[in-house]
């Protein structure tokens, strides 16, 4: 079993760089926080016996030999980047968990056959450098290392300069390389393991997302002279819209999703009738097939709205992420560790992205996720239990020494 | 009758100052450009024959002295200031149809009884400094000196500074005097005149209004991993309440009016259920009572609509203007004054305020409209017909002669 207090004690040390008054962090890709906190985690996995590496677009891979030089390794990890206001555990806690994991068996002196490394990915959260999840991406193939480079935050600067200022663009390169499994822990970020009472979730995959930018077109008047007749609102459409794309989702209950983010109106002033209303529009569902027929209908909704009110519109689609099945044996193992160790469990898919939908394409992935307070996420009060978090770590451990043995 | 080709020359004379490459113009209250537009105003009015007076806010008065020293003089007049995306005509035309009038009476050599004084309001517009028809609204006791000196611009700056910068702190005191009577040229800001093919409107009075900030809190979520079900989501009640608030004024249809100019989000990211929506509400009827009920109702739809999605509001009033009802016989002068020049005219309430709104307060008033094309004000494109305004200055021309006379 691993050591929950040391455990708990590193997630502690980690959040203070970058501590935030509200008991969150703010510790962004590539900033000189961001160094610190990498500096912090190879001094622990070297201590612990690691060697370290880093590939071209800065990801980290702290090793330790098994005793079978020629296994392919296997992979743990996550990301220490946060976001501007995130908590202590999104990502970290996916890390630390891992070296906890190297750490008990070095000092168990238990050797497992394939050599095992930590991933720390760069740049998970894309609040500073979009997209989310670019480390891991890069290795994928799904973005190239010049897109990379050349994403720009909104002071102007590339991560690529970024990786050099903070020293972090290593020699490595960012492509795939065989290996035997990845597993990644992290707190669920949502409320179905806390409402039903459940340790640990088995993750049997990834949903599928949809963004899109909807922009609906009337024309401006002046609220006061102008009769209701007379008035070409965007509002007329979006009302409904709204009303009924979250309708669709919950048509799809309980894995459907949508979510109108953000909203904005131009000229946005209080005695005028916009022209026009811009909208953000997330859609999610863990099946591919439902998800493409959320999609018709949802162009269906607008389109049809739109006509009805006399009123353009344009949509537009910003990112899609496919659903991912993660590896069936591993997921088995994940629920056989945790079932062993006498933790309830439950199956879920993920609602939000993380790494493991980019190693997914490379290596045989699954994760594991814990309870968080609330299910509340990229919040300042993100929290969660060192039970759990001790929990997830103990399955991990389990998972590793049962994959290390075959 | 007065001379359009004049009327015309001077409203571009005017709109040069503070032109617009869209063809607009962008002339704020107590900017330099504002300080050069008064200036010309004056000019002009001097060559004329009138002296110039200017109160504690600024407010011009240019006079012209009639055959009767003891009568009560008659008003005219609007404002020079405009939006930062305004147009050539709103409160100018206003301006100069009424010196059009006087300099049409002084070479006419048709000396009337009353005195006759040409008002330019300061900022009417209360785009720089809040709130709107401020010049007016201080000489009829609507709101204190003290609360327009301290009237604060983006900029810090306030409109006592202002008016002391540009030279327009006068010292005639702004407070009301015997007027017998207030005539105030405008283009409608509507589409109904073009609508219905008539070249003036008969103003009756001005509609109410009220003006609201409407918070609606859920709880934020990831927009991924939260299931609708577990969600507290602001836009169950939001899209329900713009619906419903836009059919309340349908339901008073011609003269009930309800506008959403404004709309955010809170945090407003992509991925994230926002846990605020803020809106603001503009809902105007000509009648006290049918408003009142309407602003009732209005309650009830948010009171019912926050109920049943869980979440929780706060409704700010922001501002109130009750309906006006111009004086009788004034309106009456108007329309006859159009009838003997063989104009097509009719009656409509004035959506929305103007100056006149104030000086009801003191003076018995009434308006003049004429068209602009689509109804379009506040608006670079803001456009109107020679003739149009030529028609709506020798209405007033005829309506001062005959008020004169009596
Ligand atoms: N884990 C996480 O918050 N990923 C961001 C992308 C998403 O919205 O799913
Ligand atoms: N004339 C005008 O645009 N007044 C502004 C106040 C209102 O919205 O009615």
């Amino acid at each position: 079993k691993i050591n929950g207090a040391r455990l708990w004690d590193r997630l502690m040390e980690m959040a203070r760089i970058g501590a935030t008054e509200m008991g969150g962090c703010n510790r962004q890709a590539l900033t000189d926080l961001d160094k610190q906190g990498r500096d912090l985690f190879i001094s622990w996995a070297k201590a612990v016996g690691c060697t370290i590496a880093v590939d071209e677009v800065g990801n980290i891979f702290a090793r330790l030999e098994g005793s079978n030089p020629d296994a392919d390794p296997i992979l743990m990890g996550s990301h220490l980047d946060t976001q501007a206001t995130g908590g202590k555990f999104d990502g970290v806690y996916g890390v630390l968990a891992a070296l906890e994991v190297v750490q008990t068996l070095v000092e168990a002196k238990h050797v497992v056959a394939p050599p095992l490394e930590i991933a720390v990915w760069t740049n998970e959260e894309g609040c500073r450098f979009p997209p989310a999840m670019l480390g891991s991406g890069v290795m994928s193939g799904a973005y190239s290392l010049e897109q990379a480079y050349a994403s720009t935050d909104k002071e102007g600067r590339t991560l690529g300069e970024e990786l050099d200022r903070i020293g972090y663009r290593g020699t490595l390169p960012a492509s795939p390389r065989p290996y035997a499994a990845m597993l990644e822990a992290h707190i669920e970020q949502g409320p179905i393991l806390e409402a039903d009472e459940k340790t640990i979730g088995v993750v049997s995959g990834i949903q599928g997302a949809h963004w899109f930018d909807l922009k609906v077109t009337g024309a401006s008047a002046h609220a006061g002279p102008t009769p209701m007749a007379m008035r070409k609102d965007p509002w007329r459409a979006v009302a409904p819209i709204v009303s009924q794309v979250l309708q669709l989702a919950d048509d799809h209950a309980p894995w459907g999703r949508a979510t109108i983010g953000d909203v904005s109106a131009d000229p946005g002033a209080r005695n005028t009738v916009p022209h026009t209303l811009y909208l953000s529009i997330d859609i999610r569902h863990p099946e591919e097939g439902v998800l493409a027929s959320m999609e018709e209908e949802m162009r269906c909704i607008i389109a049809d709205a739109c006509a009805a009110a006399n009123v353009t519109h344009s949509l537009q689609e910003v990112w899609h992420m496919p659903p991912t099945t993660f590896a069936p044996h591993l997921v088995d193992t994940i629920e056989v560790a945790a079932d062993a160790l006498g933790y309830s469990s439950m199956r879920l898919v993920s609602g939000a992205g993380h790494d493991s939908l980019h190693t997914a394409q490379f290596a045989p992935t699954a994760m594991i996720f814990v309870p968080c307070a609330d299910g509340l996420s990229h919040n300042e009060l993100e929290s969660a239990e060192p039970a759990d978090l001790e929990a997830g770590a103990n399955v991990l451990l389990r998972a590793i020494a049962n994959l290390g043995e075959a």
